[in-house]
């Protein structure tokens, strides 16, 4: 067996940045004594989710990727422990701000950004207002824990970039998350459809999907939201191994890297695909096609 | 409420034609009773699953669908009962050979036929030697249980189908099946791996799927399957709301389309897709562009 073991973290989010790096570190020193070589902290971690308010004061949070402190601390953390880091970020370039992820090597080295393509907006979740949508398309890394591949929170509900990171052949894609109540309707529990919306990515792509939710209750200016955590892998074929509940956590499950591979190869799905069908995904409603044509 | 009942059957099948479609009937006229408007037979249900074994013998199964004896039955069983009926068959159409569905509206109109597009090949599932892979493309047909898409079998392996159909507006996704155990691994159990794949696609495109599944074991000349049933119907979150065992049996569940159409609005995943970033999705390996571009 070609074991690779994989970790979430999940924790609360204060305004005090050093204080959320240095929670966020001891986890990830947790996950790495239980032999995690991937360990996945949550989406913008460095401060509460600031988007359940529309408010320019907290477009000055974003900053270039050489000059975030999380990005930078995370290098040498993954450095010195020989893990593999992705690390979320609040991302400027120029005029430009984007949800960003920074995928961190074994070696501390930054292969590269990744910018979350699928913007929300609604009540609790403005972030049309603070992100440009992403242009970076989706990679997946060579890492020294294998291929992976790096979706941010909203990404999960898309059944489009997990399937291309399939097809470039991640072995493991990470979602870095913060969902949790709705303000605009308290009975809305969007948990198990969140959950089962990955695992369907993870069952139809034969690849093992690793989510990380933040927790808490973050009480905004004029919404508030609790955070519910039930950070989770899954194995191959979509089912849960490892699942977490609302307090803070780390959770980890050993992945069989060669085993996932023969399954990828043996179920026959990518020999039996038919591109030369799926046209209509490249439009918006099933009829008209997006200006940017591939 | 805009109540639509929906159904699902399931049955074992044997080499005698007019007893399984007089089964087929006899559970739908069940489904009926109980009110539903939509009810989904399983894949192929005149014969037994012959693609079991390679013979070329079972090619002489295949008609054009105004010669197919199922096709013709059911159009006048839908007209008195008034209710949509999904005919899964097997069609000839000259020299080609197809996977095929035909839609027959609670009129008796045949609205259209669907052929399968993904077709599986391995032990016990030799369809490539019997199926042409299909050349419809994904419609969604308007009928008097709405707008429905049907997908055929190894179709509700893939994202990309369902995707379509519900770009198109599909209310809700029907999978006539036929999936049982694996002749090469007694220990392979696909079931859950299955549902979950589909329970995915309903989750994340937010419309009802109903997968119908033969029961029963058959025994080929080289190869022996057990179906394992387990037919079931979704909510749009992508929760089973409805499901059977491994006896032959009608399940029903009930659908509130109007709110349905509102979760898919107010959800956003519709109004936040970046068909500008999914040109890899017509690749077969994220690299290359399959020849037809659309």
């Amino acid at each position: 067996m070609s074991a690779l073991i994989v970790a979430a973290t999940q924790m609360a989010c204060s305004w005090d940045a050093a204080h959320n790096i240095e929670t966020g570190e001891k986890l990830v020193r947790e996950a790495a004594a239980k032999g995690a070589k991937l360990i996945l902290l949550q989406e913008l971690f460095e401060t509460p989710y600031f988007c359940k308010d529309v408010d320019y004061k907290y477009m000055q949070l974003a900053a270039p990727v050489g000059e975030n402190k999380a990005v930078q601390h995370f290098q040498s953390v993954a450095r010195e422990l020989g893990v593999v880091l992705p690390v979320s970020f609040y991302e400027r370039e120029n005029n430009a701000l984007y949800n960003s992820l920074a995928m961190i090597d074994a070696d501390g080295t930054m292969l590269g950004v990744y910018r979350k393509s699928h913007i929300p907006d609604g009540p609790g979740y403005h972030e049309k207002f603070y992100f440009n949508p992403g242009d970076t398309g989706f990679p997946v890394w060579e890492t020294a824990a294998g291929k992976v591949g790096a979706l941010v929170c909203w990404d999960q509900w898309f059944s489009e970039p997990a399937r291309i990171l399939a097809l470039k052949g991640a072995e493991v894609i990470v979602y870095p998350t913060a969902i949790g109540s709705e303000p605009q309707d308290p009975t809305l529990q969007s948990k198990d459809h969140w959950q089962r919306t990955m695992q369907g990515h993870s069952a139809g792509n034969l690849v093992p999907v690793i989510a990380s939710n933040r927790i808490g209750r973050e009480v905004g200016e004029k919404a508030e939201i609790t955070f519910y955590g039930a950070s989770f892998i899954t194995d191959v074929t979509g089912a849960k191994i490892a699942e977490a509940g609302t307090d803070e956590t780390v959770i980890t499950a050993t992945l069989d890297v060669e085993a996932n591979r023969r399954v990828r190869l043996n179920w026959g799905i990518f020999r039996d695909r038919r591109p030369d069908l799926y046209g209509e995904l490249l439009s918006l409603d099933g009829k008209h096609r997006h200006a940017s044509k591939p």
